[in-house]
């Protein structure tokens, strides 16, 4: 296995913020790292060197989707998902546990795995540990999720549990099929402090090439979602990455760093840019609104993006006032770079010692847009072909 | 008027092929040349940078679109449409004629110009040769064509000799508020061999700095078509840039430049390439086709295209299959390069004597897709807003 981590920066304790360097075959990756969404092996609307030069050094895929469409086959035929997007640098796939429960249709679990029909074509499948881990090395990717058993995020106790158990089992099973391949693990539980506190030192003990977070961002509270990471990140080896997936925002992501947490992933940017939302310092704001239409500053005035260095807000907000398709393209670069940058800033901030002071200014500039994505997210629950609860890795939200 | 054109190789005749170069003030361009269509101030999802990589030397704008919105004056107060859209080099613009007449709603016309209600918002404006004039001032673009009346590709002699000598007298007054921009003069007359011969001498006679056939590439036959264009260029002074608007697919440019014209415009690389037709030698393959779907080789063997040398056809078909923006891009970007690289091949033949023999190969090789084209325009034409014919310059086409 090619694959390590290491600590770049001496932490207070165990739920602290934190720098360090993944190792892979293919590139190191300092931490905290957020990591651009590419389920079908494409962060939408941007080409591999799009991606790289808005300073993003791992992307995620999906392996479900993957599996579906093209087939893990024909990926590996053409030489695997690096050659396949033209992207060189690491790439983490996600097994799709989370989109197998909210995705597939008449889906059923069972020990083995989980039995549903395709969300394109109907076709039945059953996608179990073992296949998730076949699909991910077909795939080629640098990191893997084992499949997980994800619960809704209201699930009760002895749903989330038996879940829990399960996704104990499955880990199990994955690492024992991983050829060599580097998996995490991931720690489940809802928002069950004693349960999510045992599953993370039962996955603790295994020792684990790094360890996600799941079952998170799917609805629960702020509130529920910080005391969740606390509590795992309490028990987690100091020396593992640690990964919170689905998260986030620009506010999610310092706060969790602030936690201890090192890596990320979300289509906040690309799904929001597309909307014409785009990420500034002091929030989000929308190029679509009139008062951008006479605008010659940039987006963004802070930002070094390929975007904000060479276009004005005027001309963005032009496109999308006439639904042209670089304005999409446009808007995601910004985005893209704008929660790489905050990351490696924060990054800077815990070498130097500032990040308490950093993340401080930074939330107390931020207007938080937490309302507003719950508004979409509700209105856009009746849209969604599966069941479970939407998240930002969701396509359908 | 920094505006010149002289000839670069000796044509056998007034209707025979040509090499020159067109100089501006923002570079030089070689002829025959392709100018790839930015109607709305953009490639459609196209950055400058890749159109400039794709060899494109010159782009085109619509003053109608961008006069409706966002404005000339806005435009203009942004420091005009190149640094608005990010494009440094040479700008065309059309002014419009035959976007009034095929997209605005309730259009009257009469000897001062058109009066119409914008097809967006319903909005009543006179866009008057003046007007037109202006606009294209604003937008301070490099080359500019005079307000034309255009009529449908049936209409009888009367009305389009009405249209003719309109046009002639818009001309006029176009070149007396040009203020010094660069002017073509559009020669008109539909189908009727007779008022196009004497339109093109009038028009001949008034010493344009370039010429436009318009009114072409409108239904009519390919024979149609051609018997027009030899009838006008055998009118036209032979130092003098031709221009045939609104053309073309790969073999109606290499059909133009035996016939000696020397500028083309098109949407259809743009257009077609978001529904994953892509132009080859052997005619247009649509990638979303079953057969590319586990094809490692690129689109198109010959092609040194941004897509062809890093993406395989299965990576293409792939993006198609899901519907990713990227996809969109990739084709597009293929279809840009595969034109101007035609001209360009086109240009090096007539240059080394060779284009007799480069013409008879390219046309027996290529696979016309004129009747799928017809067929595309017939199904669309009830879904267009406005009256008048489809022509590929027209968005909702």
């Amino acid at each position: 296995m090619t694959f390590s981590f290491r600590l770049t920066s001496t932490p207070a304790g165990p739920v602290s913020p934190r720098t360090g360097v993944l190792s892979t075959a293919r590139g190191n990756i300092a931490t905290p790292v957020f990591m651009p969404v590419g389920t079908l092996a494409t962060v939408k609307s941007l080409l591999p060197d799009e991606v790289a030069a808005a300073g993003a050094s791992i992307l995620l895929v999906n392996a479900y989707h993957l599996y579906l469409r093209p087939g893990h086959d024909t990926i590996r035929d053409l030489g695997g998902v690096h050659r396949f997007m033209g992207w060189p640098g690491p790439i983490l796939s996600d097994s799709g546990g989370f989109q197998v429960f909210s995705l597939a249709k008449l889906m059923r679990i069972d020990d083995d795995g989980a039995r549903f029909r395709s969300h394109i074509d109907g076709s039945e499948h059953l996608y179990t540990p073992e296949l998730a881990m076949e699909v991910q090395r077909a795939l080629g990717v640098d990191i893997a999720m084992p499949l997980d058993h994800v619960v809704a995020g209201d699930a009760p106790e002895p749903t989330a549990r038996a879940a829990a158990e399960r996704t104990l089992r499955w880990f199990e099973r994955s690492r024992a099929s991983a050829g060599g391949l580097a998996t995490f693990a991931i720690v489940q539980g809802g928002t069950h402090e004693a349960l999510r506190r045992s599953h993370a030192r039962e996955l603790a003990a295994r020792n684990a090439a790094g360890y996600s977070i799941g079952g998170l961002s799917v609805g629960e509270s702020k509130e529920a979602m910080w005391a969740m990471t606390e509590v795992v990140n309490a028990e987690m080896p100091v020396d593992r990455p640690r990964y919170l997936m689905g998260v986030g925002s620009p506010e999610d992501l310092v706060n969790a760093i602030a936690r201890g947490v090192d890596m990320f992933d979300c289509v906040l940017p690309t799904r929001l840019g597309r909307t014409g939302a785009v990420f500034t310092d002091l929030g989000r704001v929308n190029v679509t609104n009139a008062r951008f239409a006479r605008d010659e500053r940039p987006l963004d005035a802070g930002c070094d993006c390929a975007t904000c260095r060479r276009f004005s807000a005027a001309y963005v907000h032009h496109l999308f006032r006439n639904e042209e398709l670089l304005g999409y393209r446009l808007a995601t670069i910004h985005n893209v770079r704008y929660l790489v940058r905050l990351v490696a800033r924060a990054r800077a901030a815990i070498d130097d010692g500032s990040f308490p002071s950093f993340a401080r200014a930074f939330l107390a500039g931020y207007r938080s847009a937490n309302q507003d994505e719950r508004a979409v997210q509700r209105a856009k629950w009746g849209e969604r072909p599966g069941r479970g609860p939407a998240r930002d890795d969701d396509p359908w939200v």
